[in-house]
């Protein structure tokens, strides 16, 4: 018969893999919104630390230093803006209806904590060694903007215009959310999403009443 | 008769002061233009005087440090925002000729090494001694862009919406310029703040064709 094993107060391999990730994952998040509430100058590891009621050197165990927990931060908003649009994309359909989806989409995440990362923290922020990667992403971005306008045209539906011009018109108007967007203002993100929807696609002014007769 | 003064080697009081602000603006205006090459954090004031052909101590002289640096650059740019506005605010007529006047201006000066920073400098990275005073100068070319829409609602001429959710959309789009647009690129100020107009006023719509008959 085989000796019984005394249970080891560790837990397996997997399983600890596991919660350490989800572990990271509540330091890059917590860390998100310390630097949403407070900039990221004005946020030590120790306000980090305790805010999830651990010491400092715990926080190494997950991280490195403050520069990679940055980098974490904004890479997951833009992987996050990526994959949203990458999948409305390929859910297809007409420009028009894309890019309502697009612009719903990203309202989303502009208003969330990762994604408020990538609004407001500057590139000159960012460690230069992580500079070019995330340049990369966020073009990625971009260019799914340009290229739903550049169908748009095609098909008719929309204004003949420069692509490039309008996307970052649209871009901009959007990233200036994560700017000003607080939690329990005026609007929800849906809400604002909608009036941005109607703003940009149809503009600002009053069509022109059709002369009677 | 009154003996013959020898000439001083040093200007008058007055004329000294002259030069000396003529200085402080052309140490300002060379940080503000590395600031929008390098980022602010890395400029340093090695790199301003090595520009201006002087001595890192000469720059002393005229500025404490280099936060004040950043805060004048800051400052300057709101400025020439708020009086420029204001400026077309002032000469009156119907808010859409007030609005495509502002889009121009804003355009203007976020393409300008001045505004450039007002748009690329966080919040963040200012001194938090002087944030509450940019702020205030931030509201300020907010409100003007939120009574022009609530303008032209009331007019008729513009669509019935939040001018709040308006003035965000438009400053959003505008400031964006002030993130990607250098020198030498495709479209100069001019011909950018034409295709925000359009685009803005007008939407990214093509108007539905008036049915036949």
């Amino acid at each position: 018969m085989p000796k019984r094993q005394a249970p080891s107060p560790w837990a397996p391999a997997a399983q600890r893999g596991q919660q350490r990730q989800i572990k990271r994952d509540a330091v890059l998040a917590t860390a998100a919104q310390l630097f949403n509430e407070r900039g990221f100058h004005a946020t030590s590891l120790d306000d980090i630390a305790a805010r999830l009621n651990v010491s400092k050197p715990t926080l190494y165990y997950y991280v490195k230093n403050k520069d990679e927990i940055l980098i974490e931060c904004v890479r997951n908003g833009l992987q996050m803006m990526t994959d949203g649009i990458e999948e409305k994309r390929k859910a297809g359909g007409k420009a028009i209806d894309q890019l309502i989806a697009c612009i719903r989409i990203y309202t989303g995440i502009v208003t969330l904590d990762f994604g408020m990362c990538v609004i407001r923290i500057s590139d000159d922020e960012m460690p230069a060694v992580n500079r070019a990667e995330l340049r990369r992403l966020k073009s990625g971005i971009d260019m799914a903007f340009r290229r739903i306008i550049t169908e748009g045209i095609a098909e008719g539906s929309f204004r003949p215009c420069d692509p490039k011009m309008a996307a970052f018109a649209v871009a901009g108007a959007l990233g200036w959310i994560g700017r000003w967007y607080e939690n329990g203002g005026d609007y929800n993100p849906e809400q604002i999403a909608t009036q941005y929807i109607e703003l940009l696609l149809n503009g600002i002014l009053q069509p022109p009443t059709p002369s009677p007769g």
